[in-house]
C-alpha cells in the first residue's frame, strides 16, 4: 500500500470494487530490472496489465514489449513503441494474424512447432524466430502445463527447419513457471539452452538470443527473493554456460513489473453462517470474486494479502467468496482465510499485489456485474 | 445443430469465434417447461444468457425472470417484464442494491442469512422473502458448493425472524445442482421443504411458495432425461409431500432453457506435438478457450460435444487448448478429447450446447482477444 494509493482512495472514494495502480511503483520495478540486469532487454508482458498508462510509461522508459495478439501489438505501437521493440510472443497464432503483425513491422516471432514455422515462413519471410522449449518448473508456485514449448531435442530439428525455410533462426526461450522462487531454476534451464546453441552451431547455425521469459514473482503472502538475487543467479548461470560467447538476452516480466503496484478495494457484502453449530465457519462474501478479476484464485493458486479496517483484532478462519450466483465463485475454502472476528458488512477491504492479471481476466458482465474498474495514478 | 444455424453460418461466414443461438429452440424449450409443469411459474435465470433477444422472446411468452443483480433486473424490465414477474434471486446483495430493486418495484427477494434479512427489512419493508436451503446434490454433474443456502433447521428460525421483522415469510428454495440427472433428487429435497412448511405452520406462519431452482440439464455428450421425466418426478413428489395443501411452485431454468439453443463456431489455430516420440499426444489449439467463453471447462466439468468437418474419419485423443498465453487455458487434458486424425489447421469446429454460460463468462480482453461475439437468430 503506497501513500499515493491511500490518498487516492481517501479523497476519490470510488464506488464499487476497483483496482488502483501506482505508476511510481511500476517505474521503480522497471528500473530495478534495468539496473540489476543491465545486459538484458526487458520485454514487458502486456497481458499482465495492458492499461495504456502502463504501456506509455514503460515505452518512455525504453522498455520493449511481449505481445500475445494483434490487439496487444497495436496497443504497444499506440503507446509509442517502435515495431523493433515488440515481440509476437504467443506460440499459437493464426496465419492471418502473423501476416498483420508482419505488415505492422514486427519481425520477431515465437514458435514451438513445425506447423507454426511454416505459417511464419509463408507470411513473414525472413523474420527472426525463437523456439520455446519445455522446462520442468520445479519451485514455481504455479508450474506451467505442457501447453507451451517442445522438447529440447525437437528445438534443434525445428531450428534447422526454420533455417531451411528462409527464416532467421534467432534464439531459444523458456519459462521457469509463474511465481518462481527458486533462483537456481535459471541455471538448469540455461544449461539446456547452451546445449541447443552448441548442437546448432555444429550444424552451422549460430543462434543469437536467449529469452528467459517471465516468472519473476510478485510478493503475495510469502516473502520472495528480490530482483537482485535473480539477477545474480541469471548472470552467473549465463557466464557458466556461455563463457565468452554471451548471447543477447531478453526477459519478459509481467507480474514482476506490475503485480505489487496495484491494490484492489472491495467491500464486504455479507457475513453469515450456514447453521447454528458453533464449529461452523463464517462465510464472508465480497463484491468481487473469480469472475470480477480474481480469476487467479482458481484452485486457490494465488493467495492475496488482504487488509481490513479491523486489522490487529482477533482473527478467525473464514470461507471467502465472490458475489455471483455461481457456486464456483469461491476464493478460499480449502484453506480458509483468517480475518478479524469483528469484521462487518460494509467494511472496505484492500487486496494487495493485485496489479497483474486482474482487470483483463474480468468477465464482460457475468451476473450483470460490470467489469472491474481501474485507476492508474 | 439446427438448420437455421447451419444456414446462418454458411451464408454469413462470421470472422473469429462466435456463438449462434437459435431462438426457435429457446421458444420450444420454454413451451416444454410450460406444458410439462403447467402449475409451476417459470423464472428464467438471466445469468445463463442475458441477451436482449432472449429476454424479449421469453417476456413475450409469459416467462418470469430470476435476476442476480440490479443490472439484470433492469435488463428484464427493458425486455418488457413487469416488476411482479422478477425475483431478485441472489442471496448476496448490497443493501443499496436491495433498495434500488425495491424502488423499481421488485418485491420478491432470496436470502439465506439473518444479516441479509435485516438488510431487506430495512430497505424493502413488507417484501416477500424466500429462504434458500442447503441440499446435498448427489447425482449432479456439477454439485454446488455450500456457498448458497443454510441448514433446514436454520431456515425455520430465519423465517420466524423474517415474520418478526415485518417481512412476508413467503417460501423456500433449493437447488438440486447443475446438470442434475437424478430426477429423484427433487423428491428428497421436497421432503425437507415440506417439513419446514409444517414446522412453520405450527408456529402460525404459513408459507406459500416452493422455488425448485434450476439444474435442469442441457445435453452435452451424455444422454439426459427429458423435461417430461423431471415434470413427472416433481409433480409426484409435490403431491406426496404436500397432499391437498399444494404450494405455489417456481422453477428457474437457465442452462435447460438456452444451453442446447447455441452453437459456438471456433477455428483450429495449431495442431502440434511436443516431441517426436510416437506416443506423444497431439495438441489442438482453438481460437477460443477458458477465457473467451468456455470457462465451464474449468476442472473439465462440462464436456462439450465438438463437431468437425472431418467427422467419420479415424479418431485419436488430443489435448485441447485455447489461444491465450495462459498455461491454465487448457480445455481437456486430464481426459483427452478424441478428434479426427485428419483434422487440419484452419478447420472450423462446432461446439454444441454452448448457449448458456459462455458469452457472459468471456473476459473483457484477456491477451488482447475481444469478448465472444454472439448472434441471435
Amino acid at each position: 500500500m503506497t501513500e499515493r494509493i491511500h490518498h487516492f482512495l481517501e479523497t476519490r472514494r470510488p464506488e464499487g470494487p476497483c483496482l488502483v495502480v501506482d505508476l511510481d511503483v511500476v517505474r521503480a520495478n522497471y528500473q530495478a530490472f534495468a539496473t540489476c540486469l543491465p545486459d538484458a532487454r526487458v520485454f514487458y508482458a502486456i497481458k499482465a496489465n495492458p492499461a495504456p498508462e502502463i504501456l506509455s510509461l514503460l515505452a518512455g522508459l525504453g522498455s520493449c514489449f511481449d505481445a500475445a495478439s494483434v490487439p496487444e501489438i497495436e496497443m504497444a505501437l499506440a503507446a509509442g513503441a517502435t515495431p523493433d521493440r515488440i515481440s509476437y510472443g504467443n506460440t499459437i497464432k493464426k496465419e492471418a494474424d502473423i501476416a498483420r503483425a508482419y505488415q505492422m513491422g514486427i519481425t520477431l516471432f515465437a514458435f514451438d512447432a513445425r506447423e507454426e514455422l511454416e505459417k511464419i515462413a509463408r507470411v513473414a519471410p525472413g523474420a527472426r524466430v525463437f523456439c520455446r522449449i519445455l522446462f520442468d518448473c520445479e519451485g514455481a508456485e504455479w508450474p506451467l502445463s505442457r501447453k507451451f514449448g517442445c522438447e529440447p531435442e525437437m528445438a534443434v530439428e525445428l531450428m534447422v527447419y526454420a533455417h531451411a525455410l528462409g527464416l532467421r533462426a534467432y534464439g531459444i526461450s523458456f519459462h521457469v513457471g509463474s511465481q518462481q522462487s527458486d533462483v537456481g531454476s535459471y541455471d538448469r534451464a540455461l544449461e539446456h539452452v547452451a546445449e541447443i546453441f552448441q548442437a546448432l552451431s555444429e550444424k552451422g547455425i549460430d543462434l543469437s538470443m536467449v529469452n528467459m521469459g517471465g516468472g519473476f514473482p510478485a510478493r503475495y503472502l510469502r516473502d520472495i527473493p528480490d530482483v537482485d538475487s535473480y539477477a545474480r543467479a541469471i548472470s552467473d548461470a549465463l557466464h557458466r554456460h556461455f563463457r565468452n560467447r554471451m548471447p543477447e538476452t531478453i526477459i519478459e516480466p509481467g507480474r514482476g513489473m506490475v503485480g505489487n503496484a496495484g491494490i484492489l478495494q472491495a467491500e464486504v457484502v455479507l457475513i453469515s453462517r450456514k447453521s447454528s453449530r458453533p464449529d461452523e465457519l463464517r462465510w464472508v462474501y465480497l463484491d468481487i470474486g473469480k469472475f470480477g478479476g480474481l480469476a487467479e484464485t482458481m484452485g486457490e493458486a494465488i493467495r492475496y494479502p488482504i487488509h481490513t479496517p479491523r486489522d490487529g483484532a482477533e482473527l478467525a478462519p473464514c470461507v471467502l467468496a465472490g458475489p455471483t450466483c455461481d457456486s464456483a465463485d469461491v476464493l478460499y475454502e480449502h484453506t480458509p482465510y483468517p480475518l478479524p472476528v469483528s469484521l462487518e458488512i460494509g467494511d472496505k477491504v484492500l487486496i494487495g499485489s493485485a496489479g497483474a492479471y486482474t482487470t483483463t481476466y474480468s468477465a464482460v458482465a457475468f451476473n450483470g456485474f460490470p467489469p472491474l474498474q481501474a485507476f492508474y495514478i
